[in-house]
């Protein structure tokens, strides 16, 4: 019996691992829950999972939600709340397994906390390895407990990787589906619009996702991910775009051999790895080999895709560098979605920031959290100089 | 260093293992050699490794390679020949690694040796697995020594089983170029010609296995050879029509992960990998993965090839059945390149002599040849009453 807590658990990725849990009652109990915001749906999980501990983003939440356990016979649930009530789950005693799927920096800490804690971890939230990889990834190894990827590309390097070791590997490729812009000419960036953007053609995703989709830092994000969670400097991690989206990454050997993962695209899937590596368990997520017609592929253009050589270029700096890419590209991406820059100022937005910023250790989580504010600070100014700039030429092209 | 044996040096696999060994000065030590009738090879194949033991297939020619390597001053160069030759290269007592690439049946009884020796053995005949799998692969297991496969299909499944425990496979695919006639027309078969079968869309390859894979049959005996090797039941090995063969092969876990590998097509990669087994090395033999551009693929057609549904027959009631189906295919593509009988005669030639044969256990070499010269000499009559049968019509339709 696996005993699993979930920060995040009332999100897309905390419910795939509830419905996980649900499909194989024998394996997986689950012990905390970190919920978030969302009382009703963080009542019915407790509800329906009985978990020791539930936290609550704000303490009125976790007032309510302990009134209302009560009135249902569930007093037994212990109910806390905020960044303190988020590292009780992480860290609670009876738990085996934490899955961290809290969006954005708010993870980080009950993250680290869980590795330094000896939980084994399946790591869903970009930010724990993109602005506090190196930190979090050191922990794991100093505990000597794996931090397994709960997303479809770093889960199939982790299968892949089971074809060698560590050091028979050549280098990883990581897919890209290529985004809405993969065939728009260069020049015709600066009057993509944000319906545009938001027009993925394979995936329907929140809307930074869908943005970081289209100017490939998604992607960029997932190369870091990739170098911190398997000790790979970025030369050796690629990016091929596979629009089908079927084969979801590669590792490619020293002795030429390549090896390639696929499956039906549900994050069930990786999760069910995750939870159960090194075992794998029967599913129902078959994917019909027997259909598979066509795949193709293409390279990737970073001159077109500015984003994705900054990704590359902090990567190699690491520090402050990443958290600067990962904070200036959300403060740019909501500019860009309010209308306030435009598609291609996205990546000016954050060389900026990252120019700015220094490529120091950092030693803390608290360290990490500074940068994520000062590269912020430093992205928000620059959002508001560019739009006086461009107030300029505009009110021109009216007259 | 590994101390090696080649069943087979003057042969195509047995060459490419010689450069493999060439490559890796400090790995790989050549200790004996199999080298049938090319005396000039065998010689130069002796001057240039100086192995301790040399086989010729016959006394006469054993008689001449020893008086000129001692002529060369490599008269400590010991020379043996025929069958008892083969079998003393394949279990020397200083070799660790037997390649076993003795085409045909005359490789069995070597290659069973080597592996009762406790040898590690890696298989480039396709009858050590199709006619003699069940013997061969029990007695490895008893040995607790592995098979491993050197060929392009088997090899990438056994690197993809490394992503799982063998209970975790649900599913073997492999791959098939599809041959020359995956667009023809099945009502068309009866009037192939010869040239037309021999015209193999990517492979330039000996005139059998060129027909074997017009008729799939060639992907039969690799199904039977995966089934053998993976200890897995017919029903769970299944083939993929993918023209470019560039996936060498796939495997499905039970969580609904499938890996695939490629590599460049280069018979030296999966020799390389045999040799080094568990390990991986450098090699120059690399894929330009950026360069992959479209992979294509489509579902097989037992009704029109019912070679591959005759080879899915014979794994099924194994025994004598799959001797039957090599030995018959070899004579009845004999009889098709002689213009004995027509393309769509070989499976029916190879139905009868199965039909023919018993599925009893076979419980050593010498009973799977006797077993193979029945099948032989049933398959040889059906061909001439084929063509009794045929010359009928054929001279009414001249009149």
């Amino acid at each position: 019996m696996k005993r699993i807590a979930i920060l995040g658990s009332t999100g897309s990725i905390g419910r795939s691992t509830l419905s996980v849990a649900e499909s194989y009652p024998e394996r997986f109990e689950i012990i905390a829950l970190a919920a978030g915001s969302n009382l009703e749906a963080a009542f019915e999980q407790s509800r329906r999972w009985r978990p020791r501990l539930v936290s609550m983003a704000v303490e009125p939440d976790a007032d309510r939600l302990r009134a209302r356990l009560k009135q249902a016979g569930l007093g037994d649930v212990d109910v806390v709340y905020g960044a303190a009530g988020t590292v009780k789950v992480a860290t609670h005693p009876e738990v085996d397994f934490v899955v961290s799927a809290i969006v954005g920096v708010a993870g980080l800490e009950a993250t680290y906390e869980a590795v330094k804690a000896g939980k084994t971890v399946g790591v869903a939230n970009k930010e724990c390895l993109v602005a506090a990889g190196e930190l979090i990834t050191a922990e794991a190894r100093r505990q000597g407990k794996p931090l397994l990827p709960i997303d479809s590309e770093h889960n199939a390097v982790h299968q892949c990787l089971r074809g060698g070791r560590m050091e028979e590997v050549e280098r990883i490729w990581l897919t890209a589906s290529g985004g809405p812009f993969m065939n728009t000419p260069r020049s015709d960036f600066s009057s993509i619009t944000v319906e545009q953007a938001l027009n993925h053609p394979t995936w329907k995703m929140g809307k930074r996702i869908t943005i970081d989709s289209a100017t490939l830092m998604n992607k960029g994000f997932e190369v870091i991910e990739a170098c911190r969670l398997f000790h790979m400097p970025p030369a050796k991690v690629e990016v091929l775009v596979h629009p089908q989206s079927t084969i979801h990454s590669m590792v490619e050997f020293i002795d030429g051999s390549i090896l390639a993962q696929f499956s039906v695209t549900d994050m069930r899937l990786p999760i069910l790895y995750a939870l159960t590596y090194p075992e794998r368990i029967q599913s129902d997520m078959r994917f019909p080999v027997g259909n598979l017609r066509h795949l193709d592929f293409s390279p990737t253009d970073m001159n077109k895709f500015p984003c994705l050589r900054l990704a590359y270029e902090a990567a190699e700096a690491g520090g402050a560098k990443t958290v600067a890419l990962n904070a200036a590209d959300e403060v740019a991406v909501a500019a860009f979605l309010e209308g306030r820059i435009g598609f291609d100022d996205i990546p000016r937005v954050i060389e900026s920031a990252v120019s700015a910023s220094n490529c120091r250790k950092l030693g803390s989580i608290a360290e990490v959290l500074e940068a994520d504010a000062e590269a912020r600070r430093y992205a928000q100014e620059w959002v508001s100089a560019m739009q006086k700039q461009a107030a300029q030429p505009r009110a021109t092209s009216v007259v």
